[in-house]
């Protein structure tokens, strides 16, 4: 296992034509920032934004970087967690970088998890009508998620992420080392969204996963670099094929449709995670595969294994889902954004990964699925 | 002169790749609108956001005429007025939008002037992150500027518009029959954006501006309609070129820099409505071209002649200037968007028709120029 820092660094190009951009992954990358950074900005002044707990870790030295690289830096620090995600933190974040007197040249930089990315790209793509913007996640599940895509956003009384933008950044800075200051419980939350690509359509990855998760989780730096990496090339070629979401995209919302609603009835809070949202989502969309004839059963049980093996959350029994119902639970559904002409669409698999989008599902079977997990046959 | 409605339109496309467009202009188009609009909906159902105001004129008949199209219509109407386009009214519109259940395949229909045009315009590019739109602009003003190069937005403590996409309509239905519930005030206000269009780089077109301009103001509908497609040809024109306004597309900027400082000064309110201010602004632009020898005396004669004869606004005497000064208005100008590496960018004139962007105007010189008319010595 490497340690050096900033000499194992990867590149990935993102290939977007004029949008195009890179996802530099490796440990150490933000006490370099500045080496990264400077090259992509159109003149030499940033706004960092991040959060109170991301701030106390890694504001200090990603400014002296950049300072030491000749760059002008300010920056906004907000509260913590997904309440920032609001319009009224918008409004605030908007007044607050205008008030610095910027101007259209000057960069934005995301520093944080998918909170701070989504509002700050949603922010860089509304301000003056787009400013460039940077991403520095440092939470696995931003770094494999986030980091590609281009999605933005804020969350709204009807749902999360229902106003936003598609928005790519000039660059993305994964340092893989930030992971080391996160608990276990979100290192395993943003796992499910690595595993995810793997069952999309990568077995070989997914055997990869299965072989080396453990070490990953425990804190393997090649490792780490080679699942965010890996991940971020999966996600790269699906959104290069449909950027905006028309068709093939939907394929990422493996265990989301499910997951979503599991996050509705739970508030979207600390008691339950969107990356564990995601797990028990994509342990249910295998499920219903299976009991629709259209996976073996092998395969739910291999997934299942794996995800049990790493203590992935996968059912509903460890939430407090004593008083849910079939019918709240279709209802959130109802209102994903992912539905069509008033059909929901699932991502379903014919095996460990080769995923497909479904948008026949009957409502009875999806019914019969909730009714099982709710009353804890599984 | 032709009344016949909706016989004597025509069409525009605005050439932008797979963003293209069409621009329909003619007499009578809003009861037509239905067999303009269902071709180009994903699947037949709109939202229709539109003012008090335009409402109590238009509302009826555009629901009446897409119903009768089988689409399905729900109309959100707003308070009338600039103070709509702010962050909390973006946020109502955006909540009150989804809670009609929409999906990504419905439209959003922007009925009335500028205003509903931009703020539904950003709601539109956020909401789910995009939503198609279609403008149906009632004022002469929204007709020949906001129809084209999809500039939306809200304004913010800092500056009006300073949050927003550029986001293109599907489809614009300019009617110019909805002109004749504008009352003059508001028609003159519109005017200065069309005549902008001849100031820049269009000669002939100011010289039929010369001739027809009253006959438009008084109502002729072949001037109007003439008019509003050539206006929309132009700023077409020069958007095909710079979609994202790096470059050229500043040239619609002509008495914009200037106005924008008056707009600032008299709280973008009633007492100075944005034609008024760009009127007034680009006499200041051309009287600023011809003291710095760029621009010949009797160009700036010529066109202030054509103003005062419209009885356009044509100097800040009529404003209540008195406790105005040059520092102030600097400073207005200062916190534009045009602003680039601390640098005001001004457009500037060699020739009625021969408009240039210029970038090394001299601090004094503008504070020379904003002295003598705070001085009234014109």
């Amino acid at each position: 296992m490497s340690t050096a820092p900033s000499q194992d660094t990867e590149t990935l190009r993102v290939e977007l034509g004029e949008r195009s951009y890179d996802i530099v992954v490796g440990a150490g990358l933000i006490k370099d920032a500045g080496k990264w950074i400077a090259p992509v900005l159109a003149r030499p002044r940033v706004v960092i934004v991040t959060d109170e707990n991301v701030a106390a870790h890694y504001l200090a030295p990603l400014t002296k970087s950049l300072k030491d690289a000749s760059i002008r830096v300010d920056a906004i620090t907000l509260p913590a967690g997904e309440q920032s995600k609001s319009f009224a933190q918008f409004e605030k974040l908007c007044e607050s970088i205008l008030a610095l007197g910027i101007e259209r040249s000057t960069t934005l930089i995301a520093l944080g998890g998918g909170v701070m990315g989504d509002l700050v790209g949603f922010a860089a793509a509304s301000i003056l009508r787009g400013l460039a913007f940077i991403q520095v996640p440092t939470t696995l599940l931003s770094q494999v998620d986030s980091s590609v895509g281009g999605k933005t956003g804020i969350n709204t009384a009807h749902g999360k992420n229902l106003v936003g933008a598609f928005y790519q950044p000039k660059l993305v800075l994964a340092d893989t080392a930030t992971l080391n200051t996160l608990d276990r419980r979100q290192l395993l939350a943003g796992y499910s969204e690595v595993v995810k690509y793997g069952l999309i359509d990568s077995p070989d990855f997914y055997e990869w996963l299965e072989n080396h998760a453990q070490a990953l989780i425990d804190g393997d730096m090649d490792k780490r670099r080679h699942a965010v990496l890996t991940s971020c090339a999966a996600k790269a070629r699906v959104v290069a094929e449909d950027e905006r979401e028309g068709g093939k995209r939907a394929l990422l919302n493996l265990g989301h449709t499910f997951g979503h609603a599991l996050e509705a009835e739970t508030g979207y809070g600390d008691a339950l995670l969107h990356g564990e949202a995601v797990s028990i989502g994509t342990v249910m969309a295998f499920d219903l595969s299976q009991r629709l004839g259209l996976c073996p059963g092998q395969d739910f049980g291999r997934m299942l294994a794996h995800f049990d093996a790493l203590k992935l959350p996968t059912d509903l029994r460890r939430l407090n889902a004593g008083d849910w119902t079939v019918d709240r639970l279709m209802a959130h559904m109802s209102h994903d954004k992912k539905v069509e002409d008033g059909k929901l669409t699932f991502i379903l698999a014919n095996r460990i990964g080769q995923a497909f989008i479904s948008r026949d599902v009957q409502n009875k079977d999806v019914r019969e699925l909730l009714d099982t997990w709710l009353k804890n046959k599984i």
